[in-house]
């Protein structure tokens, strides 16, 4: 078991390792070579741990996206219980958003990842279940705020599915500046705001300042 | 004359290729011998034309703008004229997203020169700019709507720019084949018409099939 673990937590750091070469340093300089002496191990050390350069990406993005979703879960925890799913899609928009440090290593993470899978299939999969699953899951929620009658029920839950998840793509203007953190998160609030029925008796009650709610 | 022609010609069928090295190969392999190879010069003489692989980057995006002007040119001028601003947002939008050949290479340059551009204080200023010069052009749109009572005037300009602007969220979404382009026009479309007043007289008219339009 201790060696199990050992082996979990010494990717992990690696992972860490290569997210800080691509933040810091940006993709192309992401080689097995560099994130080996940013992790402060051998390049033998580190094919031990990661056989090819795909699979040392595949584990890092698999491990933001859980360092993601611990992110969600803390911040869902954070909400009155059961949480409104308004406040829920709030909190799953805004972590995927670089608005702060952590939420900007994978953001970054992610972006490279895109960009790296649109020419291996092997990653190409796995950004593509990724960003299914956290579809289905949006997805989820709007169904389930519609049924509740906290969305209206002539909308039309793939499309609104699709609108949320466009929200995203404030990252860029985030990150060269063009916009401010607060314009981003009142823009994703109107957005939000618009799609829930505000005739429903509970979106109106006091939802607390919420995180990063300005 | 003809020299100078012949360079910016020379200049333009190299941005090409480093297009075509970018959507081909990934970001990391676009090396400027690689660039070479692919545009079938030495790596001497792509030098004598970009001093550095910065120089040869921001000449790319600068190549790639301005396409992606001429294709919304283009879109425009298949419009009823003068054409309806929310026609006009269309076209933008839709010629930012990877729906066709031309704007996936432009747009997977984009986001390589976006990320390319967090590590190196000259691309980010005219990565910047570029976006800032963009968001101002949508936003003159919508004070203009607004202004001509085609957009309520309780809409906020800024944060209305700002959601337009979101759209190109789509980008992952359609270049991992998690959405159908089908999907995310529906979507766009979706978003234009709640954003325009519908009561405005001249909204409802025949705006004919316009591009990509299902």
């Amino acid at each position: 078991m201790p060696k199990l673990v050992d082996h979990r937590e010494r990717r992990e750091a690696i992972a860490s390792a290569l997210w800080r070469v691509v933040e810091q340093q940006g993709w192309p300089r992401a080689t097995m070579r560099e994130v080996a002496r940013e992790a402060g191990v051998s390049l033998g050390q580190l094919q031990h741990y990661f056989s090819s350069r795909t699979s040392m990406l595949t584990f890092a993005m698999e491990f933001a996206a859980e360092q993601t979703s611990a992110r969600v879960a803390h911040g869902l925890s954070g909400l009155d219980q059961p949480p409104h799913p308004r406040d829920v899609l709030r909190v799953v928009v805004t972590e995927m958003l670089p608005m702060h440090t952590d939420a900007r290593a994978t953001s970054r993470m992610n972006a490279a990842y895109v960009l790296e899978a649109l020419h291996d299939p092997e990653l190409r999969e796995v950004a593509r279940a990724g960003l299914r699953e956290g579809r289905e899951m949006v997805e989820r929620l709007v169904r389930e705020a519609i049924a509740n009658g906290q969305i209206s029920s002539d909308r039309d839950p793939a499309l609104e599915t699709d609108l949320i998840l466009s929200l995203t793509g404030f990252t860029p203007l985030l990150e060269l500046g063009v916009i401010e953190p607060e314009a981003a998160l009142a823009a994703v609030d109107q957005h939000l705001d618009r799609l829930f029925d505000p005739t429903a008796d509970d979106l109106r009650r006091d939802r607390g300042p919420g995180p990063g709610r300005p």
